[in-house]
């Protein structure tokens, strides 16, 4: 769907985007209307103030929907082989997951699926599920490898990305060989660490070339400490990656207070980041990406405190965290969803947080918003008001995309 | 979409159906096929088992799909007019529901509108809705008055179903103008109980004779007493309308015990159900009947004991609880995911709780089921194992009706 050089979408029910200037600003624009030129905004106000410039370009009719900026997801785990469903509900009928990964289920089971799936396997996996949620309106996404755990599959797995970038896919790769602790290296994380911080970091960024732009690790009681984290984050920082990180998912490791010391772009989870951490991340920009669909799955209570980050703060993030283990989910409307009605963001709130803040966390300042100089892709919905788009919990929108 | 008289769907996946015969058992029939006859099913096995007399029968290619019975939602509040999306974002913004109330909103806001609304508009607004439910594999559903509060508004109600039913919508009416206590009747609850109970409801029945067959009250602290309930209730079954029963929502008024006393039908919400309540429901066979959607939409963290329920030897069923102010929601998928990520049921209990038990509870027998005799509306899935409609919790699966 090539766009036209200079366009201008009209007869729009309104136009709503967060405003880049502010941290929590939204505005909505009744009336409004969006000039694209070569790719990107060229003005954006209100259709009667459309400057005459504008009135010969070739014209989209907005058909009275509602724009707004695509979606940005900046936590996903897309790339892995198989799927977990028979193991869920296992897991509802009262078998335990220790007593799944006693039977080489649980991660296991998809780091072995992983493992044995080809480059061109991993690709189409990642086409197709790319393609969902293009459909659904995500315009942006990060996207990690982390199930493979060997130094051969974890580089399949970036070849893969690197394929899709290839192909024109908008996404962010972060490197993730310390999303577990893999069979071979099994009682010995330390050994681990060293080896992925030492050797593979290196070794994959060598092979891959310009892929990964993140760096990621799983800071969690049993699985890795702190001091991991430092080790493999550092080693990734030397070599041009930003770190994110995975922290106080299940209890509370300092993993915030861990990502502010390291200037992390992102520490992901926290649903039981601790008020210093909170105020860690606060002072050093760090963006806090909750993931509250993770919560749904995994039927747990405890949603990440993310009204307590923006009081002080924090420019909150959303994410999916689609992973075959605790979220099965692409839907980036029930992270919206979820921040309003469990999280208890406000609508300008949780859009702003699944819209701008993402980008920011990963260096994108041309996406998540509609001001000009922002990336020309926008959605149009069928609402009468974009509060609809929550209110209507179970309603598959699915927008329009222009651009 | 008639069906021919005797057909066969074969080639399917499998076959997924509660067993009518126990309370939870769940059939997987792999390689199943549905023998079809006058709009029921005449014969349910293994595709290798089809008697030969089925052979000529047309046949219906299931393309590797699996079959499931359709959904029955035992809780809707279909009909109302207009909706509450902004004073949804409102309360997001910190104004709260006493604010609101007292400013007009609220409940009274749909109550306006719904009196505003025509005949023609009401059911125009309900064949929108049941259209929605029925692509989505609600085959038939419960659904209340309630929003009219007034003796000509909640007639007006019943007339709009009455003709829905006419053009062939598969539902069951409750009559509910105990839904809240009207303008006319503020601080006065023992007079709209009186009224509702003496004089509204025989005239409602007496006018719109054969269109409801159950009736229903909001037990809750600051609305209606269990004294009401017994009162409205009562008066309800001497017209011959069986009860149901809005309790133990927000607190633990006794409602459970109540519905149980009273012979209802299904005592529903029950976030706040004593033990003692729910022995006496698994007693009494008072299908409890859990709407988790609420709970997700107005944030709360506290989920009906739906395990305690089921231990307890309850037959419990999952409802949407459709309404503006608590759960716009229309998913029939939310309801079963919610049922086995929050409230931790199994698949197959979940399963159950979305089929078969809402239909006894309704009195349907033919419903919730695809062993002979059920009515013959089958849905076909495109997924490798049912499991799939959970697991992958963010696909906006729509099935294919046959029947």
């Amino acid at each position: 769907m090539g766009m036209k050089k200079r366009s201008v979408i009209t007869n729009l029910r309104g136009v709503v985007t967060p405003d880049p200037a502010h941290a929590w600003a939204v505005d909505y624009l009744e009336g409004g209307a969006i000039a694209l030129d070569g790719g990107h905004v060229a003005w954006l106000g209100f259709q009667k103030d459309l400057p005459s410039e504008w009135r010969a370009a070739e014209q989209v009719d907005g058909q009275r929907r509602w724009a707004s900026p695509g979606f940005v997801d900046p936590h996903t785990h897309i790339l892995f082989g198989g799927d977990r469903s028979q193991e869920f509900n296992r897991r509802l009928h009262g078998v335990t997951y220790a007593q799944i990964a006693a039977e080489g289920g649980g991660i296991r089971e998809t780091v072995r699926a992983t493992r044995q799936a080809s480059l061109e396997e991993l690709i189409a996996i990642g086409e197709e599920r790319l393609r969902k949620l293009a459909r659904k309106g995500v315009v942006h996404l990060e996207a990690k490898t982390g199930y493979g755990l060997s130094l051969e599959s974890e580089s399949r797995l970036l070849q893969a990305y690197g394929e899709l970038k290839k192909r024109g896919w908008s996404l962010d790769v972060t490197l993730m060989p310390a999303h577990d602790i893999p069979l071979e290296f099994q009682g010995d994380p330390d050994g681990y660490a060293k080896v992925v911080a030492d050797e593979w970091q290196p070794e994959l960024v060598k092979r891959n070339p310009g892929v990964a732009s993140f760096c990621d690790i799983f800071v969690e009681k049993g699985v890795f400490t702190p001091d991991h984290g430092r080790k493999v984050l550092c080693s990734g920082k030397a070599l041009g990656l930003t770190p994110r990180m995975h922290a106080d998912e299940f209890v509370d490791t300092g993993g915030a207070a861990l990502a502010a010391e390291l200037g992390a772009a992102s520490a992901d989870h926290l649903m039981f980041a601790s008020d210093a951490g909170i105020k860690a991340m606060a002072e050093a920009g760090v963006t806090p990406t909750v993931l509250p669909a993770t919560t749904l799955f995994l039927g747990m209570r405890d949603w990440a405190p993310a009204r307590k980050m923006i009081e002080a703060g924090c420019r909150v993030a959303l994410a999916s965290d689609f992973n075959p283990g605790s979220c099965a989910c692409l839907d980036p409307l029930l992270i919206l969803r979820l921040g309003c009605l469990q999280l208890r963001l406000t609508f300008e709130e949780a859009l702003t947080a699944v819209t701008l803040h993402p980008s920011r966390s990963l260096k994108r300042a041309n996406l998540g918003h509609l001001h000009p100089g922002a990336l020309g892709k926008v959605l149009l919905w069928d609402v009468k008001h974009p509060l609809e788009l929550v209110y209507w919990m179970g309603e598959a929108f699915v927008p329009e995309i222009i651009g």
